[in-house]
């Protein structure tokens, strides 16, 4: 029998539960049910949700058959009735134990949870394969932008070399704000809050741990090899100024908060895959630099396809929920059809690169004393780091006897670049170190 | 078994055919070599070309073992040892032959041709059927931009709404060029030519129909219904004037040739899918408008995922084959693990719509009698045909006699703005209408 010939009424119901019934839990109940026929065509059967766990049973669920609310997500996620289990529930250890209690009773599951992934994808993985059930979780990187089939399948036939990112809605939100109105961190975070685009705990978007995660699974799945959410090198935009903001888009350059992962040749040769989180100056002439709001677009280097950019909503309800039906048509066409989804898959086994291998270019803004010979005596000690100059820019300041000076290098490592920052602190001629950003693109 | 415990070494074969060895052709077959080791791991098993079909044997072929060469392709789909085959030939009706003995014997096919796709896919599709095996055509649209797997797994939870996208290289380089140095059409067609951006016979790019060949897939798969070539309403760029880029660039707009693919209600009040191709003034606020040279974009709105962007190398050997060997990938893991991937799947059924009724937007250019009363008369005829005027924009000409007029309308059935635009080039009051072209965004 042939998917096209399948009529849903005479195949098996695919039995679905869902943890978790906040913003993108109800989305994914409603629209299943409101699109339930077409579901079961793309399907090849019917699809029925069997229950779905919640943790306060008495509030009312609008749309809801109340029947199908249980307050056990344990005993959900093993019933007999159920053959793919959706998760968004959110947090980690929770979560975890029902995937993975899931997983071994033979259930496929579905999951938005970036956290969880990040953390134990290899554990969650490996309980898939051993069960021959399959793990996806598309959601948890950019909500529907389809970065993890991308990965996983459309380049399956080429050799990535570089992902770089904006995935967090919050902090490019923020960014924008301050860069289109000069505002200040502190502002443009109140505003985000008031709009509802930041949490009232910001701290995950704002530290960027939550884009940390999702660079991650993306280091993860682009380079066949193992990195989890402690081997990303993470830095967050909460020392971001409107003074930084005003002197990059001087020299044209936007301020955004990267998830960039690469493939790089370690000072010893070796290949490694570096994961990181930073903000990040980009010319105002890549496509990232005008990702504007809270939108999110990941930027994709491969040796065949060239560049690619995928852009979109990365985060909110409907987005999400797109993400995890797609998903929930995959795993549940798999259990009428069989077959299974690529899975995690780390042969390459790269190590994780030590961040100070890294290599990178740094944008640095200082205060110097104005006299004759500063420049070239800085110039000389970038020299003996290594480290080659690409721009260099010196204002004049209030104070005649400072002056500006705005530095570009050339790509070094990372090791070398904060080794002359912190010389470069100790120096008299060196008034103030303004800020350092690295710079990319 | 599960997949990241086989051992490439264990496990059988999977023999590879490939049709043609053109740009395209000799770029997978490098490729494929090159990087046997990850594709055996991406795989679960290791992957081999069996054959390769020429025209012409006695051509060296660098790095390609001319023992694996063949001038009898009709044997070569068919032989045992080949599981996948994979179709650049291009053309209709040699490679449909091809692919059909191919489906037949049981190969799953992967092909780039968009042609054979978009003139043959319901009997292609149920040859796929009938034998069980995959019929994998990501390279027929916009190259490694992941257009069909977007369609066809990562959307699959969504209900798409409209697509719209510049999917042809060629026309988009003639135009940019139009619009960054106000060139003549010709003077930039024969600049694209001379860059070999455009062929020596341009006539399926600049006429719209390499473009007409992706909207009828896209629309096939965006709303699980036939659409064919035939199909496809298709105006190329052949009358695009440099004042038409020049007005255009004026008021704000940036012409471009779109494919656009929507669901749409007809006066009767049912549903229906328009798929057209024809040049399209887009805000350049938009983010297609700012997609240049030769580069393919693809913008998509859902109903839950919302809007999404695609962006890459839409042609090319090495895009193109990115694209190819990201379905050999899946292909050859269907042939090992077993499973098939999604199928055509044109269950909405939904009819092709007349173009009369689809829902446009009309840009009007023309030059007027500068007399009292001409305004007033004009947009009462507008009125009369149920359109309603958005912008209107006078300006005076050289010959104080004569008055430029360039009107903008709100959305109207295409027929009725056809039907004005026949009875203004009759007025005695309107000398000439210098340009119609379609605003979209």
């Amino acid at each position: 029998m042939t998917v096209t010939d399948l009529n849903p009424n005479d195949t098996k119901t695919v039995g679905v539960a869902i943890l978790g019934m906040g913003t993108v839990g109800t989305s994914v109940a409603q629209l299943l049910q409101e699109n339930a026929d077409e579901f079961a065509h793309r399907i090849g059967g019917p699809v029925e949700i069997k229950g779905i766990a919640v943790s306060d049973l008495s509030k009312t669920r609008e749309g809801i058959d109340s029947n199908l609310l249980t307050d056990d997500a344990r005993a959900l996620c093993t019933r007999d009735d159920v053959d793919v289990v959706v998760e968004v529930i959110g947090g980690i250890d929770y979560p975890r134990e029902l995937v993975l209690s899931a997983l071994k009773a033979g259930k496929s599951v579905v999951t938005a949870n970036k956290a969880l992934v990040a953390a134990h994808a290899d554990e969650l993985a490996e309980a898939a394969d051993e069960a021959g059930v399959d793990l996806y979780f598309e959601a948890a990187v950019a909500a529907a932008i389809p970065v993890v089939g991308m990965l996983r399948r459309s380049l399956a036939g080429d050799q990535i070399q570089r992902i770089s990112g904006i995935v967090n809605g919050t902090t490019n939100f923020i960014l924008d704000a301050m860069t289109s109105t000069g505002a200040s961190y502190e502002d443009a975070l109140a505003e985000a809050t008031r709009l509802g685009y930041a949490e009232a705990d910001p701290t995950a978007d704002v530290e960027g741990h939550d884009a940390a995660s999702k660079a991650a699974i993306m280091a993860s799945l682009g380079f066949h090899s193992r990195v989890k959410f402690d081997d990303v090198h993470c830095e967050g935009i909460t020392n971001i100024t409107a003074d930084d903001i005003a002197a990059a888009s001087k020299a044209g350059y936007t301020i955004k908060l990267l998830a960039i992962c690469e493939r790089i040749t370690d000072s010893e040769g070796k290949t490694a895959v570096s994961a990181r989180v930073h903000p990040t100056l980009i010319p105002n002439s890549h496509p990232l630099s005008s990702v504007s709001e809270s939108y999110n677009a990941i930027y994709v280097d491969a040796e065949a396809a060239g560049s690619l950019m995928f852009y979109g909503n990365g985060a909110g309800g409907a987005p999400t929920a797109s993400a995890v039906l797609g998903d929930l048509v995959g795993a549940a066409r798999n259990k009428v059809h069989g077959g299974l989804a690529p899975g995690e898959n780390t042969y390459a086994n790269y190590p994780v690169a030590d961040f100070g291998e890294v290599p990178t270019r740094y944008h640095i803004d200082m205060t110097v004393n104005d006299r004759t010979g500063v420049l070239a005596d800085l110039a000389a000690r970038f020299s003996a780091h290594g480290i080659s100059l690409r721009t260099v820019r010196q204002e004049e300041q209030e104070r005649h006897e400072n002056a500006r000076l705005i530095l570009v290098t050339h790509q070094a490592r990372e090791a070398d670049l904060q080794a002359i920052v912190d010389e470069l602190s100790g120096l008299d001629d060196v008034r103030e170190v303004n800020s350092v950003i690295r710079l990319d693109g």
